[in-house]
């Protein structure tokens, strides 16, 4: 292949100027403050983890995760999430601390996608888990906590989708036991909200008028709380009647959060993730044709750090929000240049300084060649100041 | 070898638990303000780069960048700094931008460290670079921001021990002309402190007594502004020359700026990275045996990105400063505990975004089982609740 030029970057990574960085540190800061107030801390991972340890243990499918190996050869993965990191952490340093564990992350995470699908290969992530606690309560926490968060953000306009991965499979039990790979082909359709694929396919397995329709249904199964109720009539499997059960529960929990109304009851969602177990949810904001956030119950993954327990939790993904609230201004401090001659540079750096910590000031200064000199400045149809290309909301001068 | 553990990490990464995590960022978030006082805003630039443009072009040695392959078989780094980034986007995305630019950032930079040295491979920096100015005003602009940066990052006690390329290679080419190894011997000494053996290199070169007794003396040239005269009667060379009239331009000028009580002028100080090509200096803080900032003038490496221009910068060592505020107590919002009854859980709720909006909370919500289960609070000597084994500053009760 050809040498990279100067300026290329890697496939799928960003370069983020003053003003898209600002406010994607803002949703960073205004979502962890919001995060805190409910009980989560942030803590750090690091970048780099085992292959064998974490790499394993992610949802990110292994064709992914970016490898490499380090001095001793052992194959080392750049983090694809930071769940399967905080269930390391939880099971070790953490192992002592009682449950329920509440922490929260700001991260980039990285997925080697394929170039031709233009999609991110590094990307900001801003979430918490909740660990050690099983209850409905613990889900409908998490969930609202997504819906104060986004608006935290500044996402005006949201759903949350609601299902429950124990629907799918306890329908699925029922009407296509042992038949794993029309499963697995229904699933994905569902994963890739293929609806159409999804009732080709029921047709070509050769079912039953009445599973047809069963199987069919479940598409309209999206809406409020009387979902649920459909939901029972459409499937018997045990399995399925507790996931409904569960949410159910859920749904109550979220009404007395008073925030229902942002979330959507729908069956056909499968998370993105195979570790998921119970209820899973994804946000979506309006005009955007891809979830802003994604969460769900994973009550297995601790097991494999050793120290089971039940956990949820989710993840707002940062850049798509910036997105989202790319027409919002940042308050940006006013700009201010002070030009001066090297005879009065102690008063210039005085007055820079006066400046600086009244705290809402960018402070620019500039020496003059020499006594004669003035800036260049041209004072704009708005008031503000132009000097070499560059704006400014006051030019002071000590000449 | 041997499969990891599951608790274990990779060699030279480290987790950041709640603690030390919120310290690091207070770090990071006060800089950064400190930083965009002075008319320096927040860049953020990708973990993985081409190493043919940016991992040639950054400073660190070969052999202690990470690598990894892409898709297509090309070789791609994590960062090791992210100068060579910024100077990659001077050069690209803002290659409109009139000079002076003025950019700041925080990121995880990555070194493959040999495990035995027991030293970082990912770490974080707080840093700046101003680009398109050749001043020795723009030297000492960045010389008083890192004094600045680092009283903002809470670092009590510390030195700026400021030196120059050119004096050194200077005094070198006058005294040892045409003896590159001698002078790589020599520089190799001043980079490690390691006077004696510096001093027993001099003595193993057969030079005559009144050269031995030149490059003896430098390092005795450590000390305000009268350093300067010394140097200037030690190296007659013209570059070492110029580079002692430089310093003493700047250091005017950080007298103008009052901070002058803070630098330590060091002729023996060679920066770490190869490519500073005038000024550069190292920031130590009180009671810690390693820099906590360094920076220096690099002239040549925005030519490798086809914008040519001056630049200076300098990057804090944003987890050595957490060491150095190690003893310093952050403050936190107080924690409180709701329990409730399933019958008052909307109350419960209320108060909880009650005390939330408030915005100095940390509010855990928490279901009881049944009417008659009560949460087993002990209020232990400090006034303070412990439930579980976990504090709370208060526990309020809807039951």
């Amino acid at each position: 292949m050809s040498k990279p030029k100067v300026f290329e970057k890697p496939t799928g990574v960003k370069d983020y100027l003053p003003e898209a960085a600002a406010k994607l540190r803002a949703i960073e800061t205004k979502v962890l403050q919001c995060m805190e107030g409910w009980g989560y801390r942030e803590i750090i991972t690091p970048t780099l983890e085992f292959y064998d340890t974490v790499g394993v243990a992610s949802s990110t499918e292994d064709r992914k995760l970016f490898k490499l190996l380090d001095r001793n050869g052992t194959t080392l993965v750049m983090r694809s999430d930071v769940t399967a990191p905080i269930a390391r952490v939880v099971s070790s340093l953490l192992k002592e601390q009682p449950f329920p564990i509440r922490l929260s992350y700001r991260a980039n995470v990285f997925r080697a996608f394929e170039a031709e699908a233009g999609r991110d290969a590094e990307f900001f992530q801003t979430g918490l888990e909740l660990v050690g606690d099983a209850s409905s309560e613990s889900d409908a926490e998490v969930i609202a906590l997504a819906i104060a968060s986004l608006q935290a953000a500044g996402v005006e306009k949201f759903k949350i989708a609601l299902g429950h991965v124990g629907f799918l499979t306890g329908l699925f039990n029922e009407t296509l036991q042992e038949r794993a790979e029309a499963q697995q082909a229904l699933k994905e359709c569902l994963l890739n909200r293929d609806h159409v694929g999804y009732r080709d396919t029921i047709k070509s397995l050769g079912l039953s008028e009445e599973v047809e329709r069963e199987l069919s249904g479940i598409l309209r199964l999206r809406g409020g709380q009387e979902i649920c109720a459909q939901a029972r009539e459409v499937a018997r499997d045990p399995l399925a009647q507790q996931s409904i059960a569960h949410l159910c529960e859920v749904w109550d929990v979220l009404e007395a959060y008073g925030v229902s109304e942002h979330v959507l009851i729908d069956l056909t969602m499968i998370g993105d993730f195979s570790y998921y177990t119970g209820m899973t949810f994804e946000g979506y904001a309006a005009d955007l044709g891809f979830p802003v956030c994604s969460g769900g119950r994973y009550d297995n993954l601790l097991t494999q750090f050793g120290r089971p327990a039940p956990a949820t939790g989710f993840a707002l993904k940062t850049n798509r929000i910036l997105e989202a609230v790319s027409h919002q201004r940042v308050e940006r401090p006013g700009a201010v240049l002070i030009v001066y001659t090297a005879a009065r540079r102690g008063e210039a750096f005085k007055k820079a300084q006066a400046l600086r910590l009244q705290g809402d000031f960018m402070v620019e200064t500039r020496l003059l060649a020499g006594e004669a000199q003035r800036v260049e400045a041209a004072r704009t149809a708005q008031g503000a100041f132009t000097v070499n290309g560059a704006a400014y909301n006051d030019v002071i001068e000590f000449v």
